[in-house]
């Protein structure tokens, strides 16, 4: 029956199964599994549905099979609950679970702290592969899964990593200090999460091992999870950059519209500035209405080109790509890229209000001021981040709105202003 | 000196380093170099800055580093040759890996074939873990790291894998067969690179097993390439979304600003298309200017909505969270979304244009026009992905330019249009 069929799935295809289930049917669901969930389904959920299922299941039973994983998983798990559900499934977990739980959560958000797993095998280093193999073999209490053994000192500090595919292929007299790659600096607890990810791809690393203040070995940072965290992270940068903070896919129509609508009154309160520059020249549109027709060419490709640059030094921050060492030269190419691409648009653009209009002094305005806004665009898609950026602020967040304000309002100006000034 | 310091770095750092030069510095650099130059470097740098390498080393010595390079990384490096570099190149490789990567080349851009490596470790099922630990003890050939055996058939077919944690715990004399992992479906040769990334998030793999169209072991992938796909194709999505082929941190201006002017002329056109549809109103602008002024404001709001809107389409596309299964849900949902949020961006709207011009039915119109066009924002933000993706279109590929060409005209049409129906 169904919920055999739900037991043979991977957790990740279980996941999504009870995601996609309306609430009638996940709750059914919910009931015929409820004894026998596999506790890795939880990690992959949805938050809106994971809350569904501790309602379903209760503080008790959600807190047992928190305790079956990893303390990575389990962390994450109590951090992502709300106070009240937090102190009553801690309350319900056994002592030593709810200790490493605590210390978990006692680190930032984001950071090498809360991404480590604290199960890990680790090795004195004056062993030989002989003895690592016939102790792993007795040893009980070792993860699931690993790839390397951490060696350390007597004062547990790692001293390098033994990969297994290496301690296979050593003879069994040999030491496991002459196997290990020491070339691997550890992972600070405080690390944050972005700066791992980019350790991780730049190193291809599978793990990493985690030191606290004192230098000792405190846990491990696993490939699986750093894929998640780069996902997330990617995610988080296009997100923010169209105003959104996640996609929530599951989450119901009001609590989406709630969390869009922050965005977009900002947005309205820009658009009212841009307006209100367009009202200081009403005497001169009243007089030549053809501005209005064409003027909207010249804020929207200024909007383009601002976002292109935009989204170029956002991504170009995310990797490292751009930073403060280069951001001159990146910037000084970006204004050249704008002159350039200004000077075609502003031909084209030119060409198409004499065509519409046979006016050449008005295709003059258009054309000066589509070479202006590419070069204001190119100055803004650049500057905005990398300000932000210096001054701690997430670059991606906010900079479209204020680019694309800036372009806006320089568009209209322009083709205004010049208008005012050369042809009435 | 300067050369053993770079010869010291890691190759990710070395290629960083390499990049950030100056184009005289780089091929001073390069000189000092060449005998002594990590192939791992070659993978990690920029298209433009890998050409440079090869200008300064030449045919044979480039073909040198190719050949000591896993056959991933050494299929990636020749397909990004054009052809008569290529052809130069492959004719100074060895007669064996000229074999395998002309075998790699045949496979299709961005399909498994493309991406596996052909250095992998299989074992028959009828050993035991002696048998397997003695073979990879005296062995050689074998790939520098590997993190599972791979358990195959007399004809070369996987049976499954055996991790090498597993391997480790397990007693001399138990059978392979007894240990392996089945669960994994092994990834056709013609799989796309973003379905894989997909199974690899899904599933946590370390690697996976690659077979052809026989059924035969023919390669295996591993999540440190899988690593640089997600992270490829989650920057080819936002960087679509903005109209951006790729970043180009070190093209210079002229090549960025190519790349960029096709996008801003079809840009130009739809803005021109826009234009013209204010142009349809020049009579009913001359006797009311107030629409000139208000007219962006309710356009660009439905701008950032259809972005909003389309972003979380674009991206649940790529993670599967939209699908065709629950498309009507989803634009239902949006739809729903559209309306709240109308409802309010409408009166915040109108109040302002009441406060304004102090002219309630002005108020009125614009305040209609908003709400149509928060609900149009909806229905083709989320009706444009998935058009695309349905008719096989990279979703994130010209979504956004289309929407903002319906928003904007929808918005302008609804304000002029109501105006002229009801003001004059
Ligand atoms: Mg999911
Ligand atoms: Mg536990
Ligand atoms: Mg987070
Ligand atoms: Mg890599
Ligand atoms: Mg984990
Ligand atoms: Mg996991
Ligand atoms: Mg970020
Ligand atoms: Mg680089
Ligand atoms: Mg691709
Ligand atoms: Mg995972
Ligand atoms: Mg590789
Ligand atoms: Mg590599
Ligand atoms: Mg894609």
């Amino acid at each position: 029956e169904a919920r055999e069929q739900v037991q043979g799935l991977h957790y990740a295809d279980a996941a999504d199964l009870i995601e996609r289930l309306d609430e009638d049917r996940r709750a059914v669901l919910l009931s015929l599994l409820k004894g026998g969930f596999n506790p890795e389904i939880l990690p992959e959920l949805d938050d809106d549905v994971r809350e569904t299922v501790l309602d379903a299941f209760g503080y008790a039973d959600y807190a047992a099979l928190v305790a079956e994983l990893d303390s990575d998983d389990a962390v994450y798990l109590v951090d992502h609950l709300d106070e009240t559900e937090r102190a009553a499934v801690l309350e319900r977990l056994p002592e030593t679970d709810r200790t490493v739980i605590e210390q978990g959560l006692s680190y930032a958000d984001d950071s090498a702290g809360r991404l480590m797993q604290r199960e890990l095998v680790a090795v004195p280093s004056y062993w030989t592969v002989g003895d690592a193999i016939d102790w792993l073999r007795g040893a009980s209490g070792l993860p699931e899964e690993f790839t390397e053994l951490f060696v350390v000192d007597p004062r547990h500090r790692p001293l390098g990593l033994v990969r297994l595919s290496a301690l296979l292929r050593a003879r069994r007299q040999d030491r496991l200090e002459a196997l290990m790659d020491t070339g691997l600096e550890p992972v600070d607890v405080g690390m944050d999460q972005e700066e791992i990810a980019l350790l991780f791809r730049r190193r291809d690393l599978l793990s990493a091992p985690v030191t606290d203040r004192a230098g000792r070995l405190v846990g491990r940072i696993t490939i699986d999870d750093v894929v998640d965290v780069i996902d997330e992270e990617a995610e988080d940068d296009m997100l923010r950059l169209a105003g959104l903070s996640e996609t929530g896919t599951y989450a119901d129509a009001f609590a989406t519209a709630r969390t869009r609508i922050l965005w977009l009154t900002v947005n309205l309160g820009t658009a009212m500035l841009v307006s209100s520059v367009i009202g200081l020249f009403e005497a001169t549109l009243e007089k030549l209405v053809a501005l209005a027709v064409l003027m909207p060419m010249v804020s929207s490709l200024g909007g383009n080109a601002g976002t292109q640059t935009l989204t170029a030094a956002v991504r170009g921050l995310a990797t490292r790509d751009l930073s403060a060492d280069n951001a001159w030269r990146q910037t000084g190419k970006e204004l050249m890229v704008g002159l350039m691409n200004g000077v075609v648009l502003a031909v084209l653009a030119g060409a198409a209000a004499w065509l519409w209009y046979s006016d050449l002094p008005l295709a003059g305005v258009v054309a000066t001021a589509m070479l202006l806004n590419m070069i204001v665009a190119a100055l803004v898609g650049m500057g905005v981040p990398l300000a932000l950026e210096r001054f701690g602020v997430d670059p991606a967040v906010a900079s479209s709105v204020f680019v694309t304000m800036m372009t806006d309002m320089l568009g209209f100006l322009a083709v205004l202003g010049l208008a005012t000034l050369f042809l009435l």
